[in-house]
């Protein structure tokens, strides 16, 4: 072991990255930023593609042309970088994706990814408003875990994944929290209110800043015949699809008192009706109906977010959807602190949430209703997740 | 609410399925399958690129030129679709890119991807050997959590972010588990190994066959000046960089003690030293080597993965690199059950390791050396898991 070995090895190692650093220059890598937020919350993208003919942006801050995304074309300059700034934009969280000569392909400068349902996009965070609610603070933080229970009653499969978020102290104390169960959509599973909802960035600024109470928020999987996200089942690393069988067949609600035993057995979560909260949105929304009028003296608190209603269920077999203003009225009689239903007012199921609250009120069933702008996007649903958890176990 | 209504509901649903579907198409989505493993093992990689001109696929099965990685022409069809059969590969896990016009994309019909670094990959996994190690299979699964823990010795940051896996059971039961320490190399975070090294896969998989002791698995952050991955902290969705402050300086090595406390005070951990076992590749292989010894009478068992071994760390002033051979000879003197060293013929690394052997030769101090195939790379490193793994607390 001599200097002369030591400084041989230093310098192979920093060769390394210089090199690997150099490979990522070959590829158009680090000497771009993008995106970039300016100071008055317009953000520049950039991409370096001296050789394409055309570069587009597309992202949900660009208003879309009817159900294809919004897109903007990119400039080119004298070096093949284009680029592109939008006007100073809302606080929020944004999606985005780079259309090179007709090919969708991500910002090779931005690791910072979601999918949802089979589509990749980028992300981006505007400060100064509701993107602070979804950025990681300087403030404690819960602990998120990925495990799997026992779901007897499921008649397709009887191992689950369920992602777990508690709240910062949990470990350290002996206290029991109250528990919230949010539900995703269709296309959607166990991985999809952490990402792309960003719940424990939510819930841990809102308990931090005094608005939440610390809570266990419990994201299931709601496709029945899944055991877990794709690429995290045996099936492999297959493509999501948006359609999968079952999920609205009844067994889901039905078998949803095993993921309440599982968590009741295995967290120290307080088993009473008013220290469970149930939300979902979209296929979530109207399990969340059903879950919680099928088993009526359960939940105190029930949020239907965007929720996919379709009251009458005569070609499901399932005991679940039978006497569904029967099961309404029991839960009404049973009590409960709160039961919000909010939508944007371009929903496409914006009607159908009408319909519902016209029931609601024909039974006299108390509800609070927020309508918000927009349609049936993750933008509404982190608005409606960072709205709702504030009013819970209060 | 009449069948009307309900008919219409379901028909908005679906519809909007069936455009978000276009929608894909559009973008050159759902009819079109890429990866595809053959029965043969070999697999088939797929674009819909009309408009390119030259389409490449790059990947870690196929040779590199020198650093830059290895890549081949793929072929058009008359409907503008690019593909490429690879030969029958071994059965592992893969990384791979295509090149469209000289600009790296990812994989749109594949939204299995991992991060390294600031590079982001698509992988595939071919069945029948080390591949099947890394997939998902109907086994019993354990818990993965990302947590927070306080690191008081740690000059930088005291708040650091923290993966764990806990064996399948380990909720059910009482008993105490021993701990397995595992860390990452430069550039890498807490999320290194549980993403590019498939450690829950992997020890889901070997606990499952009884190859391996049910553990503890602790997956830390070994940049100091970070509280978490890139995204993971307060600072944002920054772009991950190779070099970071302090990350041989010390600190870390000093400072893990912490890790332990929070560890053995939160987790059910046999709190000796043959329960412990800790490994770590390249920056992770030199953390491992100098906490070991630095800690002479702590761990059982250690792992050097493609260490980045530095031996004369004059150039540092902390006490953690002080006295070599002299801590070395105690951590001798004091036993341990198993000393692996591991390392590829091809890394850039492998005379540094060959050094040090015979250091650990002249003073008498035994180990296990197992050379492998390949150089510097995750290849290896989740090998030399699949293989370290089962040697542990027997």
């Amino acid at each position: 072991m001599n200097k002369k070995i030591v400084t041989l090895t230093l310098a192979c190692l920093l060769c390394h990255s210089v090199l690997l650093a150099q490979q990522a220059l070959f590829w158009g890598g680090p000497q771009i930023t993008s995106p970039q937020v300016n100071p008055d919350n317009s953000v520049t993208f950039r991409l370096l593609a001296p050789d394409a003919k055309e570069v587009k942006l597309t992202g949900d801050f660009l208003p879309p042309q009817g159900w294809i995304p919004g897109s903007e074309p990119m400039t080119r300059d004298e070096k093949g970088v284009w680029s592109y700034t939008t006007k100073p934009l809302e606080s929020d969280l944004y999606g985005y994706a780079l259309l090179v000569d007709g090919l969708r392909m991500m910002d090779p400068n931005n690791v910072h990814q979601i999918r949802d349902v089979a589509t990749v996009t980028n992300i981006v965070i505007t400060p100064g408003g509701q993107g602070d609610l979804y950025s990681v603070q300087n403030v404690p933080h819960g602990t998120v875990t990925r495990t799997w229970y026992d779901s007897p009653s499921n008649k397709y499969v009887q191992k689950r994944r369920i992602t777990i978020y508690t709240p910062p102290g949990y470990e350290q104390g002996k206290r029991k929290y109250p528990v919230f169960y949010l539900l995703h959509g269709m296309g959607g599973d166990e991985e999809a209110w952490i990402n792309l909802g960003r719940t424990s960035q939510i819930m841990d600024n809102l308990i931090a800043a005094g608005k939440a109470e610390p809570m266990i928020v419990v994201m299931t999987n709601g496709n029945v015949v899944q055991e877990a996200a794709p690429g995290e089942s045996s099936l492999g690393l297959y493509k999501p699809t948006m359609q999968l069988d079952g999920t609205m067949d009844g067994q889901f609600e039905a078998s949803f008192t095993d993921v309440i035993r599982y968590v009741e057995s295995n967290y120290r979560a307080i088993p009473k009706k008013n220290a469970r909260a149930i939300a979902g949105l979209s296929m979530g929304g109207y399990h969340t109906l059903h879950i919680s009028r099928y088993y009526p003296n359960t939940f105190g608190y029930i949020g239907l977010f965007s929720a996919a209603i379709m009251p009458d269920q005569s070609r499901a077999d399932s005991p679940v959807y039978r006497d569904v203003e029967g099961t309404l009225k029991k839960q009404h009689e049973n009590g409960y602190s709160l039961y919000w239903i909010a939508i944007g007012k371009d929903d496409f199921l914006y009607k159908a949430n009408v319909d519902y609250r016209a029931l609601l009120d024909k039974i006299d069933m108390p509800y609070v209703y927020r309508e918000s702008r927009g349609g049936h996007t993750w933008t509404n649903w982190r608005v409606y997740l960072s709205e709702f958890a504030p009013l819970l176990f209060k």
